[in-house]
């Protein structure tokens, strides 16, 4: 399709070894999130991430030969925030009648066991509970016990609290003023965190990066706008939507011209706060917003948590060149202290390379970053060493930016 | 088939509270080992530990209802030996290629997790590995490093070590005195320990118990006897074996007829040391045992780790009158600091109900303790019931013969 331009992989593969060496300058003055997942979407043209996960799930879809390398990642990132840290209490989503969820929790557990902390596990409901996972992995939630301002399980007092519960309803009062560490902080939840904010800080990111190469930041981040006030109920708010859809529309198709890119434009509308694929709208023109169906202005209306959606995000719609035995996927990276731990292709058979896969349907294939190809094809074998690489480096700029949202200091960039 | 004397079961049950009064005493004057599995054999005028492991494996087969209740066994028990403990060294068996054998490491390590220790792994090969078990969590075994007189993983120092390897080859100098409490005791492991020792205290613990509520002890033990000094493969020692199998069947003979039990008495020879279902010989005349093939003698040349068989002990066979499926079963009960967490009935399909069932083409089936049935037939629930509740008591027997072996002090049971 875009034959006449290096693909983003060519590029970014080329570039490996300043642009590693300016990921490991930055490290040194801000430190990385304990854990985040990205999702990536590549075009051939561009990868970017499209959404950073600052609470992920799913580390029982990592594979096992890369999910190794997570204890050390782990007992590292924990150390560099906490160094005297031995005794973890993971606050748990609510939602542990999801399997799922439950085996994620049993994998994220045996991660920081192997890295040589006591692991508890507690959720918000306060209920105690002894669960077992699909792997048959006995999962007990402790009640959750504030003393002061102390929080612990039982008679086991952490020295961190890793939060895996996005907050989506707000922080508890059980929350607030805890001497204990809580990564991410309770501010981070999607109560209050903001997409737009974040893509703030992802696009600086990519911006001071292309700047020393002598990039189109364009190659590595979504264009987008916000837009408040929106009600997909009543309708208020629908033009200045209308105004700014268009203007993001006219932006890509710039874009496009100057690359040759002979494709339609499209733009995805998200709820500016959560996630969970809920609250997510794929349009190519103004029209298909004006004649919204009910259905999908109903999915609109709320998301996870039941909060309701009143400041959306524009962003950019990447379609995905990625494929997975013949299904459109994506790739969701996952990190430990900024360190890429594995991740998986999010595939679906049933749906279209512009759309969200984060839905019904979808499968998850692990995607292997330790382990070489066993494929005698040299050319497909470099092509996917190309393909890890550029993963590895787009994750680690959308992790970056997560520290900067986390740490609220863009000046960093700057400073040498 | 023995319908005139009421089944072991029933007096068991019967007898309950007394029984476990007298248990609990004796768990006041001596403290459990923190895990045993005891295989019991039912033929339903006697049920009696035929062995009683101190290194269980198999933590996996247990019923996930049941487990639940082991993370507070597990802390009771280990804080009964070491009440400031925090973190816990599992020292492995070497065959960590065996699938198995991963996954009920990956149980016991969350038994111990959930109880609120930190748990690092360990083998004695001393080969640091990454691995993974069937259901997919990470088994990091750590390189073990002995400072002056302590073992650690690492910078991993252990308050304690639980032994999961039955040094079927002898204790490694790394073991020696080490400072460390380590459970259980190195010299339990099968290069010292005896079948035929263990079986002089659970046979007293049976006598005692027996004495109490005027019961014929032979209800509750298996009756056994030694021989020394036998070579299976030159055929010395061969007299003397023959001489004791025959006073064994005698005996057995004798029991028989004073309860009118019409069947063939029979007697299991098996290694005094060492386990696994390796040299075990069921023989139910001397022509049998004067006429063995060459496979069964090979059989019985040497168990576990190449150890030579020169011991042996000769058992009581007790046909088991379990069924589960119309198989033949076994029982094998899995306790914690002497409280049963769990057990599964061990079927063969195509066994007999004379022959031992760990054998290949052995399945395992989880036996729910913690679980009501929901069977509607009341009289089924009853049975069902009573069968728990003798496999607990002989089981909770069989500890404390184990308890005995370890402190070494049949004393125990003649004080108050």
């Amino acid at each position: 399709m875009i034959s006449s331009i290096p693909s983003i992989h060519e590029k970014l593969s080329q570039a490996r070894e300043p642009i590693e060496a300016w990921l490991q300058k930055q490290w040194k003055k801000i430190r990385p999130p304990i854990y985040t997942s990205v999702d990536l979407r590549d075009s051939g043209y561009k990868l970017t991430s499209v959404d950073t996960n600052l609470f992920p799930a799913g580390f029982n879809n990592l594979a096992a030969f890369d999910k190794q390398q997570a204890p050390k990642a782990a007992r590292y990132s924990i150390h560099q925030w906490v160094p005297t840290c031995q005794k973890i209490l993971i606050i748990t989503e609510n939602h542990t009648r999801n399997l799922y969820y439950l085996e994620h929790l049993a994998h994220l557990r045996t991660i920081l066991v192997e890295a040589g902390f006591a692991v508890k596990l507690a959720s918000l409901s306060n209920v105690a509970q002894q669960l077992t996972s699909p792997s048959g992995q006995l999962i007990t939630l402790d009640s959750l016990e504030r003393k002061s301002n102390y929080l612990q399980a039982g008679n086991f007092v952490p020295d961190c609290i890793l939060l895996n519960n996005d907050l989506a309803e707000g922080i508890l009062d059980l929350l607030s003023g805890i001497i204990q560490p809580i990564f991410p902080s309770p501010q981070f939840g999607w109560h209050q965190r903001l997409k737009s904010n974040y893509f703030q800080y992802y696009q600086k990111v990519c911006e001071t990066l292309a700047l020393m190469l002598q990039w189109d930041p364009w190659w590595l981040h979504p264009l987008y706008t916000q837009c408040e006030d929106v009600d997909f109920k009543q309708g208020t708010g629908h033009e200045t939507l209308i105004t700014k859809t268009q203007g993001l529309l006219d932006q890509i198709q710039e874009k496009y011209n100057t690359y040759d890119i002979q494709q339609k434009p499209y733009v995805v509308i998200k709820a500016d706060s959560g996630s969970y694929g809920m609250g997510v709208l794929a349009i190519e023109n103004i029209e298909a917003l004006n004649q919204l169906s009910r259905k999908k202005r109903n999915h609109m209306l709320k998301t996870k948590g039941n909060q309701i959606i009143d400041r959306v995000i524009i962003q950019e719609g990447i379609p995905t060149l990625t494929r997975y035995q013949e299904k459109v996927a994506e790739p969701v990276i996952y990190l430990m202290g900024g360190q890429v731990i594995g991740g998986f292709h999010r595939t679906h058979s049933t749906r279209t390379a512009q759309e969200n896969l984060n839905s019904p349907g979808m499968e998850l294939t692990p995607i292997l970053f330790g382990k070489p190809l066993v494929n005698q094809d040299t050319a497909l074998n470099n092509a996917h060493e190309k393909h890890l690489t550029s993963y590895r480096i787009m994750a680690q700029l959308a992790t970056l930016a997560a520290a900067i949202e986390i740490n609220n200091n863009v000046d960093i960039l700057a400073t040498e």
